[in-house]
């Protein structure tokens, strides 16, 4: 187990930053549970990764500020939708009660919307037309059929039946790994990268993605709320990547996949190592 | 009454050609969900509107076909959340029943969020980058806190408890004036109209609007479900302009808001005629 690295928590600090000006609100209801998802205990890693990918491209991190918010607030929109009492209906998130327990369904659902539609309305505000139309699409693809929303849809029909490996690789790289690579890709956009450096830098975070989740779902068997922020054991009924590899393979294969997403980073030599770093971190499962 | 006027017909044959295209989908599940809602049979008000008002500032109906569609599928999206057994719990929408029954619940919801997705998309996509981006923050103005989600979260507060009718006006405008403002700015601005073209329109069609909700409330007390397409007699328990303002009462108000309606076209002169025409035919409430 390493701690977090240092650099880490100042682009979390920039990150929440945003979110907390993002999500500031009306006062209102759907405001408040908005907010609630967005702002509680997380680690980040998502627009964390949006800000490395910027600075490694010779980009300013600040410049990728509002585009690493908008990926989280994409983030916390589907985690109040796959909280919902039709889907994994749980009752904990990021050590909280489940956004729609603390607001109601309706309210959360509502939320979960207004987020996505914050999403887009900050990308159209915050940087230049091409850049903000680019980068639209970008979110698009992550957020629909081959991502976020294609990837709960393979998972709803996967529940209670059993799973070949293949699916739930492609159920994860819908739920997670779409999203890490947008996340990555985005960066590395608005640093003016080229595609010979965005692809590369797209496929260590899909993999990283993965890992993550595989972790995830290590911690769900062997974890306790009280560190993981969610209730565990709930994906007990749910083929997951420990259900098929045992907790000793699922480990071997987050570790491979953390391997395989460095070897993306060559291109780009030490410049890198802030990548490799967090890597090393996801691979240690010290969250 | 009075008959559909033959250049409605025309656009909607132009709107309906292309959501067919843009729901087309990839056969799983969520595609065939968003295509039930979206390709069922509809007016097209808000589509139409957007094609009549990129016509009269002068430009082509068709390059404003795909912005008339991504109206439509914000539609079609913010109808399938309204019905869900959390919202309204509606068990029939446009002679269909509603998407949840058919498709269940989670499905439902992520062919809403699919759809609100797919319209930001889809703009990204039809148009030059300054165009689409300032079309997105159109669309995220009508959805957000001062349009759909606003105006559906402040009818949620409103239900089971007395309200006034400023307090209705205010969800109307949100629910129901905001997507038909959008509607008609976003076809001026496709056809390059300057502020002073596209604020009288959008004043036009939000009016229009109120008036077209008015005459739901009217359908849903005096209508049978084969001409509505939906339950009749829902709102029994939700403060409606009917219920404020009588039958006679809510058809003089419909009246009066196409009069107002009609009084923004006044610049435009005889070139406005095909809008006056659609106002008239909303106030006829011959649907």
């Amino acid at each position: 187990m390493s701690a977090i690295p240092p650099f880490f928590t100042e682009y979390q600090a920039l990150v929440n930053a945003e979110l907390g000006r993002l999500v500031a609100g009306d006062g209102g209801v759907v405001a408040r549970s908005m907010a609630y998802t967005v702002l509680a205990p997380s680690k980040r890693v998502r627009p964390v990764l949006t800000l490395l990918a910027a600075e490694l491209c010779s980009g300013s991190a600040g410049r990728a500020v509002p585009a690493a918010a908008v990926i989280e607030l994409v983030h916390a929109s589907s985690l109040i939708l796959d909280d919902l009492p039709s889907m994994d209906d749980a009752p904990l998130r990021r050590g909280r009660t489940s956004n729609h327990l603390e607001f109601g369904e309706a309210v959360a659902i509502l939320a979960a919307v207004a987020l996505l539609n914050l999403a887009y309305d900050t990308l159209a505000r915050a940087y230049e037309a091409p850049l903000a139309a680019r980068l639209c699409t970008l979110v698009a693809e992550a957020v629909g059929p081959g991502g976020l929303i294609g990837g709960q849809a393979a998972d709803l029909l996967a529940a209670d039946q059993p799973i070949t490996f293949e699916m739930l690789e492609r159920i994860h790289r819908g739920k997670t790994g779409a999203l890490f690579s947008a996340a990555a890709a985005s960066g590395a956009i608005i640093a003016g990268a080229s595609a010979d450096a965005v692809a590369p830098l797209a496929a260590y975070a899909k993999n990283l993605g993965l890992a993550f989740q595989i972790i995830d779902d290590l911690l769900d068997v062997e974890g306790v709320p009280a560190d993981t922020g969610k209730a565990t054991r709930t994906d007990a009924k749910k083929t997951t990547f420990v259900s098929f590899s045992g907790v000793a393979g699922a480990r071997q294969l987050a570790t491979e996949l953390c391997q395989t997403a460095d070897l993306a980073l060559a291109p780009f030599g030490r410049r890198a190592d802030r990548l490799r770093t967090l890597s090393a971190f996801v691979a240690s499962r010290s969250w």
